[in-house]
């Protein structure tokens, strides 16, 4: 059996994370077990934006079943309303990400609580990989994750809202393609296609808030930003 | 080290498929080499689109500089232009994909050629499988993957246009989260997930028309179909 060009595992027994927690602390003790497949050079670390949030204490209180308070800090966490249906609001957040209420999420959360994004996801990652640099000798990557919806196909699917140590997008024009001439205009998105990835393990209620990507292309490896990278500026954009 | 959850291989020595060609004769015996992870019960096979459409002969006599006739083209593959910019069109395909230029492809495909959609993906996704059942005596899920841009999101991804022997949308509404309480609504779209995934190795020039995902959720298996499962319905959708 050859090796595979990319394997990911799961971060098993992290457990709750609450605000002020050190998450490199928690990740570092779940990576350090004897069943754990470690961190390594070169692995990127994919954590979701739930757990990332938690520890830097970005909850609001919120009856769960308070439609109209939930409305409101939704309207909070926004610049602008793209589409409205029924409690449903899709909005511009602060950060620039397009999704459904803001990010205001009422999963794997207490009652009387929501979770919001971390007010700078980029920054977030690069706390964590120098804090798992420090405490583990690693080089290693980071992404954020969260669960959008997108226009025009159904079902969520995760992505990058914040990176450290890995392009958010990779350029591949000026490569030649597989007829040795040179491609046209392929940005490829590896950050969010990272974050997808690691989803397929993570599952949604297993109590996985962290995977390790192990095999990620070298040629990725650079400071990266998510809010540099992948936001589309709204002048540039054909669906705002 | 333990096992990943998550293992992806590619199916390297496939070389150029031509109209006419059996993608899945070509596929087994790229897979039965030694140095290959072979396929087994249970794996998913995400192969491009591209090599899909040439061996159905989907492709379009087009010189590659000739900028009116590919519009022509673009505008025959679609039934709808949503957005226009210089050359770009951003369209609804015949099956109720939303992308560029309707799919139209130019790169890896000798000038003088474009390349299409499949006629029907999930279609091709159903008869690949079979026929490597037949062929390998293995029970397989396959996912046709293509390249798109997103609103609001710079950079393309991969996501599925077929898909079969794997849910499109795994609907995790009456699944407990990690609180033990019932999820309100998380449709998960595993297959752009898979497709998403699968990408990170393919790379974009380097001849890796498939790859094989080892690990999946078993839970996923059953008949599946993108066009049922992810393309929206005008009517439900905000952004159309």
């Amino acid at each position: 059996m050859p090796e595979p060009q990319l394997a990911i595992f799961a971060v098993q027994g992290v457990g709750e994370v609450r605000p002020g927690d050190d998450l490199a602390a928690l990740l570092a003790d779940a990576l350090g077990g004897p069943d754990s497949c470690g961190l390594r050079d070169g692995d990127v670390l994919v954590v979701t934006s739930k757990v990332v949030a938690k520890a830097e204490g970005r909850l609001a209180e919120l009856r769960h079943d308070d439609v109209a308070a939930k409305l409101e800090l939704v309207a909070a966490e926004s610049t602008r309303v793209l589409r409205a249906r029924g409690d449903l609001r899709i909005t511009e957040t602060r950060h620039g990400f397009v999704c459904a209420n803001a990010g205001v999420d009422l999963s794997n959360v207490d009652d009387g609580y929501a979770v919001l994004l971390p007010v700078d996801p980029d920054r977030s990652a690069r706390r964590l990989r120098a804090d798992l640099r420090r405490r583990l000798g690693v080089d290693v990557a980071v992404v954020v994750s969260d669960t959008f919806g997108r226009a025009w196909r159904r079902g969520v699917a995760d992505v990058a809202i914040g990176c450290a140590g890995v392009a958010a997008v990779v350029d591949l024009r000026g490569t030649p393609d597989a007829m040795g001439r040179v491609l046209e205009a392929t940005e490829v998105c590896v950050a969010d296609e990272l974050a997808s990835a690691a989803d397929l393990v993570m599952g949604k209620a297993t109590g996985v808030p962290a995977v390790v990507v192990r095999g990620a292309d070298p040629s990725w490896r650079r400071e990266g930003s998510v809010a540099d990278e992948i936001i589309r500026p709204p002048g540039e954009d054909l669906f705002r």
